[in-house]
């Protein structure tokens, strides 16, 4: 079972870069560049935070509960790390750049033997307390799809005020209200 | 600026089947059957309306713009076609339909040559009223993008309960109740 849960993981974390370089690579830049307004993120702040993830974030925090349980808390993830680290990046570096270490990732975690007695493991997450490697893991994929989704409406946005009367039947230009009064 | 308007739209249109191919060819068939609940549409249920959406909406509608101006209403869209029309077809048969009629629709689209005072043409839309043809080549992207994030989201929710605490950091697992409630 842990298999299966595991290979269904990897299933969708394999995908995402993938995913990412056919929706962005010369992709017109007005795309690219596109937000939801102050202090959101374009398509390329969110390349640069799939970048920073996989190099301080899944892979790290997997080690970290194997080799010291929940004695040692993980490092708190800094979300803004990507406006320093990717600046002067081209897209199409960042793609590739993701892709490598995306790759490398899944070697790592496939190479770590995880059965099933090791995903009731736990660790000390830094504000959520208590978190089991399975919660971890199911976590990498749906942040993966989560900010996937956020590159589309990034786009979809664009094209809000365009759709005319259409605005009303489309999810995707209408469901940010209620988020941005959270 | 049609033509950056038309080519940027196309930008988006002609990536679209890749990346639903991407995401969905061989993915493990729990991930294709998973759906938000009842009356909710799986991945499965979403390749379908993309093929209906391209041999009976989008092309279609654009024509009768073309020909008959505001006269001719557009024919009402069959939001549950798919389920009559796709329910004996593997994934990757609809994967590959999808594909060959948006490449068509694409070519028809170009064939077109849709200027500047085209856009502006308008058709009678059955329950909004005035459309104009801008209006509706981008609610064709929007809607792309509105039906990638609803794969995105019914895959996601499949570990909606496996997040464990991390489920109020995911924005893709928190924002549906707003919108059934709607």
């Amino acid at each position: 079972m842990s298999e299966t849960f595991l290979s269904e993981c990897i299933s969708i974390l394999a995908r995402t870069p993938v995913v990412l370089d056919t929706q962005l690579r010369d992709l017109p830049e007005p795309f690219i560049t596109a937000n939801e307004g102050p202090e959101t993120w374009n398509p390329y702040d969110v390349m640069g935070h799939f970048i920073h993830c996989e190099k301080t974030d899944w892979v790290p925090r997997i080690e970290i509960i194997l080799l010291h349980g929940e004695k040692k808390a993980f490092t708190p993830f800094d979300r803004f790390a990507q406006m320093r680290n990717s600046k002067e990046k081209t897209v199409a570096q960042l793609l590739d750049e993701f892709a490598a270490l995306r790759k490398a990732n899944i070697e790592k975690l496939a190479a770590l033997y995880i059965t099933a007695e090791k995903l009731v493991l736990a660790g000390t997450h830094p504000e959520l307390g208590r978190v089991t490697l399975k919660q971890l893991i199911a976590t990498w994929v749906a942040h993966d799809l989560d900010h996937l989704n956020q590159v589309n409406r990034v786009m979809a946005v664009r094209y809000k005020e365009t759709v005319g009367p259409w605005v009303q039947y489309l999810s995707i230009l209408r469901e940010r209200e209620p988020k941005i009064m959270n």
